[in-house]
């Protein structure tokens, strides 16, 4: 059976007012959340009359909210550096053989397309002397794979504090369950261009980064990505991977977040809120009012 | 160099008014974020003059902010099955031979103490026939590790409410960064007993948890404990693996979340916001008024 975005669960909802508690029981959206397993195939490993199944090759399980389950795979592959782009994809299926059908991905390789499975361990685990530490960490995420994002975008202080509310009105999920990350895709005037929601942020962001892959619009030049939660080292690697010039957010950055962003050339935005906001690396991009 | 809980910066900030847009450039504290590599090391291994850096098996990398590092190695290793309690762990020592040795815990188990390195995997690849799946999932996550919480606990709605207010009275560095999870522990009466913070939500349960069990108090029977951010299926594990009875969050659940609540006999409320609450599982934790 296929699951949706949302599950109905009876809820016991308490409010205490003067006359005391009252409760009552009524039904009430949540957001799912199930695992999905994200299977590599090697085309070559096709032949001789092997199964998809068979020759499929475990990557990783993530809990994610069910729906745009080829998206987060291709974008979780293409993330982590696994895969070099879209035509590194011959084709994407749920699993056939396993009960669960729903929750397990196969994602096809085109004929000789590079994988490149150590790159998983390689993001947390350099080869740098120190052993395990944030610029080791930096070094990792901006390996061969991720150039530095050069891009000569300009984004208005105006638009940038306008997209909160823009992604707000289009979150249905979140609207009714209030229970998931979103990650957007804008257009340096603040047009919406498409919108992904997960119970984990970075399952969004890849949501988002597949959807653009398989559509072919990656590296995304002269965009801007607004994501939900937290800024965190991932978010920015994942937004540098997919040549994103400017990340924002509702929340804060973490230090590594920062440091990255720097390094990686991406223009890193916080504490979007209201008519403000602060920007903690690549500043150039924001735009100069033009009546100054 | 040891690292803080928190990194100044410099953050461009900028403002829309009336008078066109404003920007300053001012200091700024960043919650820090970086790797800790979680090590194991079997006292057996230790014999024959093997030292410790060389009979450390490498089990986890997670991004944290640095503080309680040794209560979240421990915490980890215990929510995720590996150990079986305090009584497991002889040692925890920073590694040495690193040069960023505050990157790195080597967690020395106590001679012929039990460590399930299968733990972690099956987490998520249960032996279930339907693959992976949210039934598999909580099947994993209540292995033999993990009793049934039956805890006889009943919280007044007053004091429920009363604890988000008491969290934020003291959460320090999130004051100071507005970057930070935390988890709390408070005892039914609504007394705050213990604060982690974290960039991780599942890092600042694993060091609330490690915290209790390093001093001996888990399984946390008649305890509260109040997590920032979404209730996810992970955060329920780990409450129910240190037998909390009642979890409670200012967010909303998934829907494993509460599926796993149910099955585990935690007591799960969520949206905890000015007087009202939600009980997803467990509602008849929640004491009913005297006077009605």
């Amino acid at each position: 059976m296929r699951k949706g975005s949302t599950v109905r669960r009876r809820v016991t909802r308490v409010s205490i007012g003067d006359g005391g508690d009252e409760r009552r029981v009524r039904g009430d959206l949540l957001a799912t959340e199930e695992p999905l397993e994200i299977r590599v195939v090697r085309s070559e490993d096709l032949s001789g009359g092997v199964g998809m199944d068979a020759a499929a090759r475990r990557v990783a399980v993530t809990m994610r909210t069910p729906g745009a389950d080829f998206e987060l795979a291709a974008g979780f592959l293409f993330s982590e550096g696994l895969i070099d782009g879209a035509s590194s994809v011959a084709a994407i299926r749920y699993c056939t053989a396993a009960e669960q059908r729903y929750n397990v991905v196969n994602v096809v390789l085109a004929p000789g397309a590079g994988f490149d499975a150590s790159a998983l361990s390689r993001n947390f685990y350099a080869t740098s002397s120190c052993g395990v530490c944030g610029k080791a960490s930096i070094e990792a995420a901006l390996g061969p794979a991720c150039a530095r994002v050069e891009d000569g975008l300009a984004v208005s202080p105006e638009v940038l504090v306008s997209l909160p509310e823009r992604l707000r009105a289009s979150q249905a999920v979140f609207e009714r369950t209030g229970g998931l990350h979103a990650a957007a895709l804008f257009t340096a005037q603040g047009e919406l261009l498409r919108v992904r929601e997960d119970v984990g942020r970075h399952n969004a962001l890849d949501k988002l980064v597949g959807s653009a892959l398989l559509a072919g619009e990656v590296p995304l030049a002269g965009r801007i990505v607004l994501a939900s939660g937290r800024l965190s080292f991932e978010l920015v690697q994942k937004a540098a991977r997919a040549g994103v010039p400017v990340l924002a957010g509702v929340s804060a950055p973490s230090s590594l977040a920062v440091e990255l962003a720097e390094e990686a050339g991406v223009t890193l935005v916080g504490f979007l809120r209201g008519a403000r906001f602060n920007v903690y690396a690549g500043a150039a991009r924001i735009a100069s009012p033009a009546h100054t």
